[in-house]
């Protein structure tokens, strides 16, 4: 089993990594040799037995695309992308990395003109989707994203179930939920709050939240993200049959149930520090994102989120606090 | 008023020409230049006053793109596409058509850094939609095609919406029906029995019907293609809201029922003249067809198709064949 991941400095591509090199097997198959691209080549991950090869370079240039599958990788998880607050502020990078880079993958992929028809997992996004919305969104809801990030996933979506259906490569591509609680500092996404109210107050500091507690949002976890990629590269085909891209399930809930459930996991103290500082550009862009979805078909396919938002907290607490808080 | 039309050789793009000069104003503004483009450089049209430049060349090369626009048009008709059958056949083409040719031209007018924002009416097509489908597909129904053709019009209908959103330029996407009946000779393309066996047995021929008499399409004339496109041009923005991209209305009838409506306009011997002889490939593609919408959203904005299938018959013996027929 050769693995190519694009994307691979990212935080769930490190994670995911993590997960395979300790499973060591991917669909039941050895992990023989991983394949990780990024701007900058990412460095070779310690406690690997296989083969490692790095890629620095610009996924949307054809001969770096074509240098990642040279070894003719049998699972694609195609990760690379310009997040959404970057792909809204600068239109041209988002097109050229998130949609340009897809497709420079995907060209590469087709053009090995041999039987080459890897398993392409494409981390598509819950961004798809733009207001008005129904009570619960249904698996076969209009595609009317509300930013350019949104609309660059929708094109890459269209081109992975075309190539899919044509037999240029193997397709599946899955709409991550909002992943919280993301590691890290905080970041200027306008979604950065759903995650820093929790990670901040864990961590002994104060957290800002700009939006009313009423706000709703779908999660997942880190964990669970890295879960449904390597769950997507190993469902059959025939099962996934021709609508290829899957919305995630996801714990939908208000931010004042995330803060009941750091309570609960951590106490009345470290819930305090959260502070209440409405932002109206925020609050009007999170008005257009979806929140509550009937994710049947991906149910159904067996992916699985956390439960409940204090399962999420959990996982934060395990696998990137040792256990540990400052309460 | 000035208006480019790309594709404007085609069979719609002949017919919108023609239909501007007559009425010699688009929103209530005398038509004071036509730029048409088309593969090769379409003929000016007599009879009209205005002064008209024509446009030899590839859409998709930046420099024809930016040739068609260096007018500054106030309004865009784009129908320059590969169809269907033919992006099924060349993936390639129908990608850099399609695809690339909206890409460019839309790139074009972002690229006018001055504060030019046209109005651009796309054609885009109910192969956005693939089956299976609910007894009438709503407005905000999942876009899952089932050809290269439908992937590619959502791509560029994502665009034209994100364009829009973000300012560069004044976006509407028209799904347009099947367009029945078509004149001209007999094509290859798999949906070209719905016109056929209308428009032969009319010209004293044998038409032939490769599929079930229970199957369904929706339908729209030319003359209502045409009007859906002039009906786009006048819309206002607000209107419209960033939902962009508008299936259209039409007719939705059985084949028994075309050729029902046929004999009321033109009598037995002319219904006699279709000969059935099943085709299991075009069966096949058939069935992924949408036939039936609630088209809504189109309704309330002022569009209007024909309201059965007697209409769109005497529209084709009007406008085609100046009322007469072989009987």
């Amino acid at each position: 089993m050769h693995i190519l991941i694009t994307g691979a400095a990212g935080m769930i591509g490190r994670k995911l990594i993590a997960r395979l090199i300790g499973a060591g097997v991917l669909n039941n198959k050895p992990i023989e040799k991983l394949t990780l691209l990024d701007v900058n080549a990412p460095q070779k991950p310690a406690a690997f037995a296989g083969r490692v090869e790095t890629v620095g370079g610009d996924i949307a240039d054809p001969a770096i695309a074509r240098v990642a599958i040279a070894g003719r990788p049998d699972v694609i998880f195609h990760l690379a992308a310009i997040v959404s607050g970057e792909a809204e502020l600068d239109f041209e990078k988002g097109m050229h990395v998130n949609f340009d880079g897809s497709r420079a993958l995907f060209e590469a992929v087709r053009a090995a003109d041999d039987d080459y028809r890897p398993r392409v997992v494409f981390t598509s996004s819950i961004a798809v989707f733009g207001a008005p919305f129904p009570e619960a969104i249904p698996d076969d809801f209009a595609l009317t994203p509300l930013t350019s990030y949104g609309a660059q996933k929708v094109m890459v979506e269209q081109m992975l179930a075309d190539y899919t259906r044509r037999g240029f490569l193997d397709g599946i591509g899955i709409r991550l939920p909002n992943i919280a609680v993301r590691p890290g500092r905080p970041n200027k996404a306008a979604s950065g709050f759903f995650s820093s109210i929790i990670r901040e107050p864990l961590n002994g500091e104060e957290a800002v939240l700009p939006v009313e507690d009423t706000v709703r949002g779908w999660h997942a976890s880190p964990r669970a993200a890295v879960s449904f990629l390597i769950h997507a590269a190993g469902l059959d085909a025939k099962e996934i049959g021709p609508r290829v891209n899957l919305t995630m399930p996801g714990v939908c809930c208000t931010v004042a149930e995330q803060i009941a459930a750091l309570r609960r996991a951590a106490g009345d103290k470290v819930a305090a520090r959260i502070r209440r500082e409405s932002d109206p550009l925020i609050m009007r862009i999170v008005a257009g994102w979806p929140s509550r979805f009937d994710a049947r078909r991906a149910l159904a396919l067996g992916f699985k989120a956390e439960a409940s938002f204090d399962e999420i907290v959990r996982v934060h607490i395990d696998d990137e606090l040792s256990g540990r808080f400052t309460a």
